[in-house]
């Protein structure tokens, strides 16, 4: 049997894990993304060799990234970390880093959309062709299938950076986002309600007004995503989304905003089965890094 | 060689042709789409079954229609118009009436998937797998190819449903969607647009207000359709983007709007490549019937 590894590649911290799926991660290990690129790639080799010692050969490996990236096999850059602003990471050619450690497959995508496959394969998506992931949290993204393979087209989604309608009398708020002010993430991540209010969202009380506001966002976002491109369900992750009520608000919201336009039992009746929690909780990043190894190993055997 | 018959369904006027392609096209008719769904459709049969007995008989038919519709060939209600408020047309089984008439493969999609698969076969998305066909006229509405197949998903897009940044200092104009208000076809449809100011779009001189106004909301739109789905290209037909000289502001504007954030030079430096009228120009939609009609033949052989 095929032993795989995979690295969750955030913004934040690196979750690297060895194993074949939910029920069987043998290993894990989480550490900081630093400003030193080639020094949390190297942490990450140092990982899987010394499981390679335990476990035996990998036969693949997965990595869901921030990004932006680039996804695309047949591209020069294939496998970097393109232009993202985090210091030490543009141009990172992580795909590199790790077939030279290791000379096995390498599967390379975007966080969310690792975290779709993962959600695809063993998660709230199962049996589906054609839905999305998208993670409220430190920014906000997006990623998912369409006609059953991942999404990619031009380089990826980058869900967060759509434009909503932004009331300005309720909400004078003017965004954090440094390309766009108040697209999406600049209105609704983590980073921003922490600028609107003052605190921390997990500081803010349940009844708050923050969350009612927040709740609009979301779901104008998610409306906007069900009106381009139709998914049969919404996976809405990420550390926001962690907030009690917010998930419910969110639905009550997009089933009025909608207004019964699109006549599917799905948004007309059953929405709490159609905007859903991750099946995976917060482990579909770094089980959906697995999923990618599996399918690069599949594609190369 | 092969011969099919192509039915670009509108709202307004049905348009019916028979032939192979753009250069193989030997009959085409239009009449009005009347408040009596069976007598228009029953003209459509008259035209092929009179066509049929000059040029011999018919491969396959093709069906590009007005919506709600249910493009699913596993549903009950495959082939219907399914909740439209047009008159005299609401669940209206399309594809029955014509197979009882012709007992050859049917196929049947929304318009807009029409025009993006006439567009791909003999237009301007040769070539790509991942892109969107818009329509800026009496409504709007977009389809579309992802990962090479025609977009679906719960049901189909219903892109010109999406909320955007509506300024009501800028333009106070409440927006005409029954349902929405203020999305996108309720401001910047065509009829959005003669409400708006009085007059319809093509009576407007190009340096009046109202189209930067449109292009400003077009942009908006495009943009959030390239946030959500990475298309390879944009393609924008339709009666409102005649207009001479408005597709350049709506590329400026999208340009703008994404201000360098998604760095690949079919949107930092080649935009007029990116954002493109349609190349079979207004007879995308009726060659795109054809070329479903060409996909259920090849799907049966």
């Amino acid at each position: 049997m095929a032993l795989f590894g995979g690295i969750e590649a955030g913004g934040t911290k690196f979750v690297c894990a060895v194993g074949t799926g939910p029920d069987d991660i043998r290993a894990e290990i989480r550490f900081p993304t630093t400003a030193d690129a080639q020094e949390t790639l190297g942490r990450a080799v140092a990982f899987f060799q010394e499981q390679e010692a335990r476990q035996g050969r990998l036969d693949a490996l997965g990595v869901a990234s921030f990004g932006p990236v680039d996804p695309d096999p047949r591209s020069p850059t294939f496998g970097y970390i393109t232009t993202t602003p985090k210091p030490g990471w543009a141009h990172t050619d992580v795909v590199g880093f790790l077939r030279q450690a290791f000379r096995i497959p390498v599967a390379f995508d975007t966080d969310v959309n690792g975290a779709a496959l993962g959600e695809w394969r063993w998660g709230a998506a199962q049996g589906l062709d054609t839905f999305v992931y998208l993670t409220i949290g430190t920014g906000i993204g997006g990623g998912g299938m369409v006609n059953g393979a991942l999404m990619h087209g031009l380089m990826h989604p980058e869900m967060g950076h759509m434009r909503l309608c932004h009331d300005r009398e309720r909400d004078p708020f003017p965004g954090i986002c440094p390309y766009h002010g108040d697209c999406w993430e600049g209105l609704a991540s983590g980073p921003a309600l922490q600028a609107r209010w003052g605190q921390p969202g997990d500081a803010l009380p349940p009844d708050h007004p923050a969350w009612s506001l927040e709740a609009h966002y979301i779901a104008q976002g998610v409306v906007n995503i069900v009106c381009v491109l139709s998914p049969q369900r919404v996976i809405l992750g990420g550390g926001v989304m962690a907030v009690p009520g917010l998930l419910s608000q969110v639905r009550r919201e997009v089933q009025a905003l909608l207004n019964d336009y699109i006549q599917r039992p799905a948004l007309t009746e059953a929405v709490e089965a159609y905007v859903v929690k991750p099946g995976l909780g917060g482990r579909a990043g770094v089980l959906g890094a697995i999923a990618l190894a599996e399918g690069a190993w599949r594609a190369a055997v």
